[in-house]
């Protein structure tokens, strides 16, 4: 339905991302690539072409981490130029295209042991790599920043095709991924038998087909983890104990699939499976996952806060998944999900200074949890990058009717609608501030709509054209299609009061039991300990009648809105267990600072929770 | 401090226990020895001697539920004579022997790989089989329905100390359980080199020293999960991680050797890790280990209900340790948590019917949990079914000034004192009152105290002798010393009210926040949905004015005092999130049953929970 604007017609001109994407250029990257260098996963692919002597070092998987670092860059260079990293990067490119087989094969780890190629799919992550790849070469090409991987891939994709097809090998991979990269492919190439491939992945699966591709020894966790119990077209709920990536990936990889085929069982499926997902297994931050055994999505409303898994790359998914079921419907119900883990459960994956990662992501810690430069199974950092990098790519896009603006981002962008250039330029302070502008400057006086996102927090607000407030009302997650002949310098403006809210839980989420989580706009709010002298911040709780206000401090962790208040120290009894009957329950008055989520752990370690107590829960 | 009563000389006699032994040896031991012989785990040992052909079946630590069964067996025999079963128990003790090997060894695993012998200790398993071994002999000979076990244990401990030892291998096992044993060997056979060995293998853990046993490719947690990152006289704190089981064998074989060595420092690192483990991690139901992965310990206050682990085992072991620390000093802080784990944690790990157990035990369900008759890891059922089995071993202990009563269970027992004999009787109906008579009948007039064991969670109570009311008070957590001249038929009344306790936690058990559990006398209840028709026992909430009452009901759940009385539902949203203003909270004033935690899971399966909203938590 969506049409998604090219990022190279995209120009950030914000103060929330522009830094961070400068960040990403200057040193993510680069810090990343050192990282790279170090651990031998890029001399894993000299290993293959000769020019390094040694083994595979490593984890078998390691090579998409050099994919994705490859995408993150390609992604980054469209609007960052940077003629150091666009050298490093094509000498990247170069000694990966160098380890592609004769046959188009391409994998570090079974290039040592090709008599076991595709063998032992259930846990040998090659279509994940692949996929990896593809994805990376796509990137490339479009960023025109080095298109010679596209070719490394075109060559993959037509293995894979070859080998893994309806009349040849019965196969899929343990770890989804590939489907994206195959839609992708075909969108690409316009080649045909790449959706299929993608197809026959999404149609294969569920049927068990992975127990005949099991590795000796090594760990398994029944079909359910992998999604192979039953086919994706039959799901109802999501499986409990699936692996939240694994699951997330093959959901992104289906609404890609459906997006060409209009394929309506699928349809349904997903559809469904996204509702029980977001309405009863997500964090209130978006991250998805809730068990470390298994990095696996629990049951219904089974989200501990101290123990939440919500891996980094979890997050990174549900963003790329409700960008998919976004384009797929133009339902702003997905916009709001992508909007809430981009700011939220994605964004706590990357230190302020951007060379540290969280691979977990708690919503309560007594304050040893920190972020680590590196993993050995270091999925999360480059996800985290390459998600960041291709942001721009998500704040537009156009339908055969008009313009469609998804995330309040300050932006210049150059939109190609019905044979004319349409120039917008939004100014905001978001996520501080509610208030967007947009400027319109078509090429030409035309007749479309301009869909203006009303995000599913928003609670009143008004619109104004021109100057002159129009009366509309704007309903909470919806697009407000604004429907005029347009005129260059004409101005929109999108007054959204940005209230502090607070929010609570279904009551079966038992970690969330008379506790509330303070909202400001996309923004999920924690009190760290930092902030608090003086009182343990496990121990400060709320009433309904607190007064909080939200104020910008703009030398505090790079700029950012703080929520403060009056809260209350409970002070109570040090037994593990006690009578009610011998507890007293004591309150003093303290203040307390409440700071975005995503920036904690920035600063001096120290306990940490989203969840507050609110002691007048039930109506005092 | 204190010395055991012999088993042989306790006759159960009360209608809560007795009927569960009679379940034992007429159910569960019998239905157990046939799922042994399925799973072909005594088969292993046929093989081994040539009776059967084939080789090895099922987890290399299989052998020890043979050995646990055995103990069981023996145990169980000592108060409920039955010839059946003491026969099969012969059949399986030759069975065994004729497995072992002519230097000692015994191992049906590695018999079939005997060069890697001792060489994976990290993952073998194989003292601790061992240690599974030697307990049953002792438990056989004790009991004296099959002495010839013993010296196939004295053969096999007599290998063990010339194998391992400071001059010979340096090693200890991956999962404790030797240390008891030796300790145990030594008290049966006076031989100080038991002893010995166990002090080295108690020393020579916390050094790194698994680290040179790893078993190839098997699955690894690090030296926190076998403890072997820090001599154990170092420990102050739980290591957060640790695997459950082996923590609770490894302290109570510590505390083995402490009551023999009187090791100083050892029992002062014993004392603080019972403080840090009872006083900040463990379930208000004697449960410890609160985490799936890796059976593991987690951090302070990190107790949540739903996804509790609370391993059977665990709940065993800690019955078992507190025994010991109870053993080494007589404070009755020990008791309690005996009594705790004993009747709560620990009794929920088998059903009523005796042919089903749980290997976890969450404190709050949606009712898919439920009892397994067997699991391939089949630890918890011969263990749940040896503790029951050698209950009537902890109810009594002696002191050089007189007898302990720690348990209120109705019995007769004979103890010898200062060579005289004691005949006490013990009347209660405990655990459903808290009223307990002793008849004591010396069989000379003597001096001596009777010491009775006043709960932790007794408030008042009284004293009779004769039918004189004392002027004492019953000070909880202490035993009283009731010190005079006893004549036959001398009557001790300890009249200890049981009301009906709401329990509060410590408020970093975030998994608890403004809920109570429900207990009285030892037992903690919970709420189960075949009980309350009508509403969704997660929904239902108190407050501090709700009516509560105790009623013993004679045909449910072979009869149990039930709690009943006023409550609310509980109704609120039905989103996962929601901003508190536009949330309308309302309450159904209801009436609400609950039952004995041990007792759920017995019925229609549905929604448990032990740990309920209380609305006025705070005062309200």
């Amino acid at each position: 339905k969506l049409r998604p604007v090219s990022m190279s017609d995209v120009k950030l001109t914000d103060g929330f991302w522009s830094p961070r994407l400068d960040k990403l250029v200057n040193v993510t990257l680069p810090t990343m690539y050192n990282l790279l260098e170090e651990t031998g996963r890029i001399d894993n692919f000299r290993v293959v072409s000769g020019r390094v002597k040694g083994g595979f070092r490593g984890i078998l998987f390691n090579d998409s981490d050099v994919y994705k670092w490859i995408e993150a860059t390609a992604w980054a260079l469209v609007n960052r130029r940077n003629d150091q990293l666009i050298k490093v990067l094509n000498d990247v490119v170069d000694i990966v295209a160098e380890a592609q087989l004769p046959d188009g094969y391409i994998n570090t780890y079974f290039y040592h042991r090709l008599g076991e190629r595709y063998r032992y799919l259930r846990q040998s992550h090659e279509l994940y790599c692949a996929g990896h790849l593809i994805q990376a070469a796509v990137a490339c090409r479009r960023s025109g920043v080095c298109v010679r991987l596209y070719n490394v891939a075109l060559r993959l994709g037509n293995h894979i095709v070859d080998v893994i097809n309806p009349s040849g090998l019965l196969a899929v991979d343990g770890h989804p991924e590939v489907e994206m990269a195959m839609v992708e492919l075909y969108r690409e190439s316009g080649d045909k038998r790449f959706l299929e491939e993608a197809v026959f992945q999404i149609e294969s699966r569920g049927r068990g087909v992975l127990r005949n591709f099991r590795m000796p020894g090594s760990w398994d966790a029944g079909d359910e983890y992998f999604i192979d119990h039953k086919p994706l077209k039959d799901l109802r709920e999501v499986p409990t104990g699936v692996h939240a990536v694994r699951f997330l990936y093959l959901m992104s990889g289906a609404t890609d699939v459906v997006m060409e085929t209009g394929d309506k069982a699928l349809w349904e499926a997903l559809s469904n499976l996204w509702v029980d997902l977001t309405g009863t297994r997500m964090y209130v931050t978006g991250g998805v996952g809730s068990r470390h055994e298994g990095e696996a999505i629990g049951e219904p409303y089974e989200l501990p806060n101290d123990r939440a898994y919500s891996e980094t790359c979890a997050a990174v998914a549900n963003v790329m998944w409700n960008y998919r079921m976004l384009l797929a419907t133009g339902d702003a119900k997905y916009a709001d999900i992508m909007e809430l883990a981009l700011y939220n459960a994605a964004l706590a994956g990357i230190s302020l200074d951007g060379k540290s990662y969280f691979y977990v992501n708690p919503l309560a810690n007594r304050g040893w949890h920190r972020r680590q430069p590196w993993f050995d199974v270091a999925c999360c950092p480059p996800n985290i990058a390459r998600l960041i990098a291709s942001l721009p790519g998500y704040i537009y896009s156009t339908s055969s009717d008009g313009v469609w603006i998804h995330l309040y981002i300050a932006s210049e962008a150059k939109v190609n609608l019905n044979g004319g250039i349409v120039e917008l330029k939004v100014n905001t302070d978001y996520p501080w501030d509610g208030e967007v502008k947009v400027t319109v400057n078509p090429s030409k006086e035309d007749e479309f709509t301009i869909y203006l996102r009303i995000p599913g927090w928003s609670r009143g607000g008004k619109l104004l054209i021109n100057g002159v407030e129009q009366g509309v009302e704007l309903k909470p997650s919806t697009y407000l299609g604004v429907k005029r002949t347009w005129r260059s310098g004409d101005e929109v403006i999108l007054r959204i009061p940005m209230s502090i809210e607070l929010i609570a839980s279904h009551p079966h989420v038992l970690a969330n039991t008379a506790r509330v989580a303070i909202k400001r706009g996309p923004l999920v709010y924690c009190l760290e300990q930092v902030d608090n002298p003086g009182v343990d911040v496990w121990d400060i709780v709320l009433k309904r009648t607190c007064r909080l206000e939200a104020k910008y401090v703009e030398n505090l962790l790079n700029g950012v809105v703080v929520i403060e208040g009056e809260a209350y120290e409970l002070r109570s009894q040090g037994e593990l267990y006690k009578s009610l009957n011998d507890i007293r329950l004591s309150l003093r008055s303290i203040k307390f600072r409440a700071i975005p989520y995503y920036a904690w752990a920035n600063r001096d370690p120290g306990p940490m929770t989203v969840w507050v107590p609110l002691i007048d829960y039930y109506g005092g």
